[in-house]
């Protein structure tokens, strides 16, 4: 890990809490985007976390995100409600529209919030864990910049296009939060960085041919030349590529298309993000007996952590597990940071004026990273 | 084709339905059996149509399908149910679960039903499609049999759990129904008797190594000995097992878990069935204008459908689009049944008392399928 280095997660907290209110936000709202980012990281995620920091700040000095936009209720029924997010930052537009979701299922038992130009959220674990966290089942959904090809295509029509699903149980939740793209973006980066070549089934290049070079997937996809990530299940049919492609759709049904908002073949055009998302919340106590349900449920996780393992393997993972053993490991111990990320920070913090040493300590100083985009 | 003999749709569901009359069921039930059954025939889903109506009737011969059963509301309110089908048929259940969510999602704007102690309900995408027939957003699945192993495990602990989601569109609609295993067992039947090595990623023996071997897997899962079919996303997280294996828990969470029912990893013990279902109804309307959030699928789906190929390919489909195409084909030219499910309808027409020659044509009489089960 020599090129890491490690804080703990109160100093990222009032490092993130502090820069976000640089950036503009109240002080709650700073809190709300620091949460979200944060907890990825906790749960080991490490490319939707302060990773991210400087590319949001980007996007808001560009005008893409706008700090002072407030989400409006457009459309709403006492089961649903259609948000605009009129471009503001998609973690505070998103909190909001949990919470409005989570507000509604408690009074008639279920709801469905979606929300139309809004920005990149985040994990999409984050809101359905809020709605978990109060005994109820969450899933959070949101289209992104193109990505995915479709089946037998070789442009990207669909996004990563992640789909979140939590539900309470002991002695931890049931937490299944995945794109629907059979890897995301970040994967192929660091494939690139260590020259590895790209699994069988990952990707595509411009012609819509199998590639296993990362390096020119990338361009393909970052000069728009075509190609792209492959869905869960693949190049082909055989492989159940048209399923993954299946539930691209499904998350596209519940963000871009109930919202009338923008498909994710549209996303970012013009400048604007255009990015969609979609909450449903269910209570539980309206099958009968929540704390019942609760542990049928985590009669069957343990049972699947327990199952006969494949041979060679010591461990069957129940969705959600990983990230609590890795988010108990980092509030005791720390989280580690890419140096590029730190040195990132620095230049960040530097440029808004924030005391780098106070913050982030004597080391992020002599860190040398890449050229800074703050010039 | 020479395998095959060629019917036509009104001579099926003629036979289908005075069958399932002599079976039992009254004259509506055994519409409805046989419409799902017959749905599945004109999308060209072979293995849930015809092919199974043996199987049904062995099933009520040995009283794991009750015919008799009337499915019992344990719990309810304004968007939500929960029934009992005190192992009844499948179908009937399901049927009257779906119409159920449909009429309570026109009232309240969305239901969520579920069902325990039902049967085999044929394809998910039947109950999907009856809500998108009256304009509404249908999701409808399903646990069944255990087949499923959970990644790194060794044994079957969930079923091929297949989610079908609906959603109103123009020319057709949107329908994705689909297993959330990579294939189902049918595909591994085929290869089987094609002595074609299965593909990778498709199936593990009862170690829980990779196997290619069809007569191997289909052992191990008869046998009971460990093994079955894979995640959507095959064997390892590289190719997004964890995935699959999470969309066949999500099936689970709306299926079994919520209805308190049997998990996939317990049904068929003891002679029940204990197979469970959940129903979604989300009417459009709750998210403002219905007609222009089915138009803006519409052109969604014409985008994709008019997008660049892969070299090689010609064609990129939609969900429902090939199912749209077939129906609309064997309507016109009749459905083609294999002619060991024709010899197999005729031994049980033969069983019934019901006049083969009239139903299936004199040609059915000289098949000669495998040994009769009707002894």
């Amino acid at each position: 890990m020599d090129n890491y280095m490690t804080y703990s997660y109160e100093k990222l907290k009032k490092f993130c809490d502090d820069a976000f209110e640089k950036f503009g936000f109240t002080k709650k709202e700073a809190g709300i985007i620091t949460d979200v980012l944060l907890l990825s990281d906790l749960f080991g995620i490490e490319s939707h976390g302060t990773q991210r920091l400087v590319r949001y700040h980007k996007s808001i000095e560009k005008g893409m995100i706008k700090v002072e936009a407030k989400p409006e209720v457009v459309f709403e029924t006492p089961v649903s409600a259609v948000i605009d997010g009129h471009e503001g930052m998609g973690q505070i537009i998103a909190y909001q529209a949990m919470e409005m979701a989570i507000e509604k299922a408690k009074k008639v038992g279920m709801a469905l919030v979606t929300v139309r130009n809004s920005n990149h959220y985040g994990i999409a674990g984050f809101y359905a864990k809020m709605a978990c966290d109060q005994g109820l089942i969450g899933i959070s959904t949101t289209n992104t910049n193109p990505i995915m090809v479709p089946t037998y295509g070789r442009t990207a029509m669909l996004g990563t296009n992640p789909i979140a699903i939590a539900f309470p149980a002991e002695p931890y939740p049931f937490l299944f939060d995945a794109s629907t793209t059979v890897v995301t973006r970040g994967k192929l980066e660091v494939y690139n960085k260590l020259d590895k070549p790209l699994h069988d089934g990952w990707a595509i290049d411009s012609t819509g041919a199998a590639c296993n070079d990362a390096k020119k997937v990338l361009t393909c996809i970052n000069d728009h030349l075509g190609g792209g990530i492959l869905p869960l299940g693949g190049i082909s049919e055989d492989s159940g590529s048209h399923k993954g492609y299946g539930w691209g759709m499904v998350a596209e049904l519940f963000t871009s298309i109930i919202s009338l908002g923008t498909t994710s073949d549209k996303t970012g055009l013009g400048g604007k993000g255009g990015i969609c998302h979609g909450f449903l919340v269910i209570d539980p106590k309206v099958f009968g007996n929540a704390d019942a349900i609760k542990e049928h449920l985590s009669q069957y996780l343990e049972a699947l952590r327990n199952a006969p393992k494949a041979e060679g393997q010591t461990r069957i993972y129940t969705h959600g597990e990983k990230e609590v053993l890795a988010m108990a490991d980092r509030m005791k111990n720390g989280i580690s940071i890419n140096k590029n990320t730190v040195a990132e920070m620095r230049d960040m913090a530097q440029f808004l004026g924030m005391d780098v040493v106070s913050y982030l300590g004597e080391e992020a100083l002599s860190i040398k990273g890449k050229e800074s985009v703050y010039k």
